[in-house]
């Protein structure tokens, strides 16, 4: 396949030398003492909190972050290789609210993290968990890491993600990874979370992205390191511009992880949007989001790194018609850009405001969809069909040939939530919407939900663990 | 910009070997003695309907047709390029069933193609008319070319296209367009009309099409040439199949074009899907249409000339979730796939049955995003802003620069539906869904509706026209 591509590649090398140039010239505020004292002992211009890159000293550290790397699950069909060819796909990270049919709009709860942890175990598309899929807002902020951590390995045995609050919460989660999976040096050459971290922008980390930052270098597990500049806000107005300084900004995480420990893996981050100017907010179901999508991709590719954007965002209140032509836009955008891991992959809403039950399983659908746009063609003599054309001929019928019915499992998408009945068997079942099959849907899932074994021994450290903390 | 591609440079080859062999080992029936006859005289091996076409034969005539040409419109700021990397948009063509929030779904009539006809004059997403947009039900099949042309230049100044039931309709529609346009001579020079003709799958063509196809050409009159073969069904369940054989009757179809008359522009046309084979329907939001659009823009290229697609078509039978994603997955893979004519870009419902008046808005705003997302990025010193980014520096603010002021308006998709306030401020505004606002846009446009000019000897004529006809 080839993949698309929204810049040229004279377009490509304007915006690395432009992000260079910010990066020499500009430079970066670092809030973290520790941050400082390796990038001035490795070679960077420190001059109080800021720091200035030279171009050659960016593109030396660059160059060892490896291109792919495999995540593994405490169930091993659940590894995943991040990077190449792949598409990777998790839901909705840090929504505050959570939203469903029944009960409408309120504060997140563990409960609810709870559940989306067991939607995403029992989803075929999405891959692995994300890490704060809600904000637990019931569990206080000291301990909802442990919690959260707890919840996911408790509920489903995909590959999970890690705090970024800081170090400590780093670090913490790293111990529990470690009673689960062996001591802290294993971990290192194989590795079993990661965390997301992001820019202040404009070109600002600050002490708790660092502090996480360089924990998840220490202990070689993967990290993505992202930046979402607002066009118009907290970035310049042009999406050049815009690109160009989101592309300082990761670069000068990524070299900074690669200092901390050659060679740790990372993977290279981009969600720059556009602010919408009549009212001041964020606007991610925006054209402006997907182009920016498509040229992070880009961008990735040109550093060989491994590439992450969202997916199934929006700015829609609800999950209507408007939510779902936002996240298929994105959704659609990541995987023929080539982006590796999709973070958002499923139930956002509100510009990441809040988690909607319904939005998960009719998003998930689109992946699905997307997966099987992803698996492309099959060309070969029994694909291509040629004896079964002549033997049709024509004003034929191939309903009723055994090759119909070897291939239509394997070959067509099986949707579990789109409705493909004609008007008037739609009508007599009910007319249902979208929402309404959703709002089934995830219920039987969650009703008939088996959460997947976790030795007794492992749960009750765990259990212990949390309990030292609080 | 890099096209998206599906297949690799070696499938296509494949995809294209099986498709000369299906035509010069299979072949296909044409049901119209003109069109025999001409294909015998030019060279094609005909036996009773069936005609078989060697491979240089077929590669010679294809190679006749232009990569790129212009169509007419009366209002020359609506001319329209069709083919190279321009990619435009017409709305939905040919369901028989229309539905609005008020009033449900009943069968069109007149007032609903006139309705149609007006809101794409009013779009700025939709570019040209769309032939039938709706069946007028209420009108005798004898007249019903007639009054839709007719009631397509009354209404709106855009390119529109013409019948193509039959030799007699496409004749009368170009008589027609001589009253509004000069002598049919003039016509073959700057086209000014357009059809599309389609292949009855599997391999054959039937009288009224190649009735249309041969007026057509021999007119000079631009058309689109099509084919819709169904996976399972009218085709191979496997994809690749299915492609070989839509590529086997798109070709054919073009081949005879060019033998009526050498160079008559036309458009490659592929719309192939799946059947739904546990209720026999046919699905076109199923991702597989998405994925035989790709491979249909690759061909078309690799044969270099236009390409025409689907647009916002799904499977859903109401305006909300379901309908937006597949529709966004269809509309964007074809202007990511470099698709030149996107047909049904607004308003179809239940797999083309049915024409929506609130979709119809939707799907225009999902055109205008596609289409922000066309013109991707211009990068330039004044885009890249580096000297605002450097004048900001960390931890500053973009909203208050000139430079923001100076580009928003260009840089920015403005939204004509989608709504980008925070929850709470929707919520006070009566939690608005997509449906309700289209529903409201969509009314206020026909209210407020002031058709162009049309001379009144040119109207007289053409009324004139139609009543002979009756």
């Amino acid at each position: 396949m080839q993949r698309f591509g929204i810049l040229t590649k004279a377009q490509v090398e304007k915006i690395h030398e432009t992000s260079l140039r910010i990066l020499e010239q500009i430079g970066l505020d670092f809030d973290y003492p520790s941050a400082l004292e390796v990038l001035k002992k490795k070679g960077a211009k420190v001059d109080g909190r800021r720091v200035f890159f030279t171009p050659g000293f960016v593109e030396e550290q660059i160059k060892k972050a490896p291109a792919e790397f495999t995540l593994y699950a405490r169930n091993p069909e659940h590894n995943v290789v991040i990077g190449g060819r792949n598409t990777v796909f998790a839901p909705g990270y840090g929504a505050p609210f959570v939203t469903d049919l029944e009960n409408g709009r309120r504060q997140a709860t563990l409960k609810d993290f709870e559940n989306f942890v067991k939607l995403t175990g029992a989803s075929a598309n999405q891959d692995l968990l994300s890490g704060t899929v809600v904000e637990p807002t019931d569990v206080p902020p000291e301990i909802r890491h442990a919690k959260m951590l707890y919840a996911s390995v408790k509920y489903s045995d995909k590959c999970f993600m890690g705090s970024t609050m800081g170090a400590r919460a780093a670090r913490e989660c790293f111990q529990m990874a470690a009673i689960l999976f062996g001591s802290r040096a294993e971990l290192a050459s194989s590795p079993v979370i990661f965390g997301i971290v992001g820019a202040l922008t404009p070109l600002k980390y600050d002490t708790r992205m660092l502090g996480a930052l360089m924990e998840y270098a220490a202990a070689g597990q993967p990290q993505v390191i992202s930046s979402l500049a607002i066009a118009g806000a907290t970035g310049p107005v042009t999406l050049a511009g815009n690109l160009a300084l989101q592309n300082a900004e990761v670069l000068a995480g990524i070299v900074l992880a690669q200092l901390v420990r050659e060679g740790t893996p990372v993977i290279f981050g981009g969600v720059s949007a556009i602010a919408e100017l009549r009212n001041g907010t964020l606007s991610i179901g925006s054209p402006e989001m997907a182009i920016n999508t498509a040229a992070t991709a880009q961008m990735a590719h040109y550093y060989k790194l491994p590439v992450r954007s969202g997916g199934a965002v929006c700015d829609a209140k609800s999950p209507g018609a408007q939510a779902s032509y936002e996240s298929m836009m994105n959704l659609l955008m990541a995987r023929l850009s080539g982006v590796n891991f999709v973070l958002h992959g499923a139930g956002i809403l509100e510009s990441y405001n809040c988690m909607s039950y319904e939005k998960f399983i009719i998003d998930d659908e689109m992946c699905g969809m997307v997966k099987r746009i992803k698996r492309g063609y099959e060309v070969n003599p029994d694909s291509l069909a040629f004896d079964i054309i002549k033997d049709v001929g024509p004003g034929g019928y191939f309903l009723d040939k055994d090759h119909t019915f070897e291939h239509f499992r394997t070959e067509f998408h099986r949707p579990q939530l789109s409705n493909r009945d004609d008007f008037v068997s739609w009508q007599e079942s009910g007319s249902p919407e979208s929402i309404e099959t959703a709002n089934k849907k995830y219920k039987q899932i969650l009703e008939t939900h088996v959460p997947p074994e976790l030795p007794a021994d492992v749960d009750k450290d765990l259990l212990k663990f949390i309990e030292k903390l609080a």
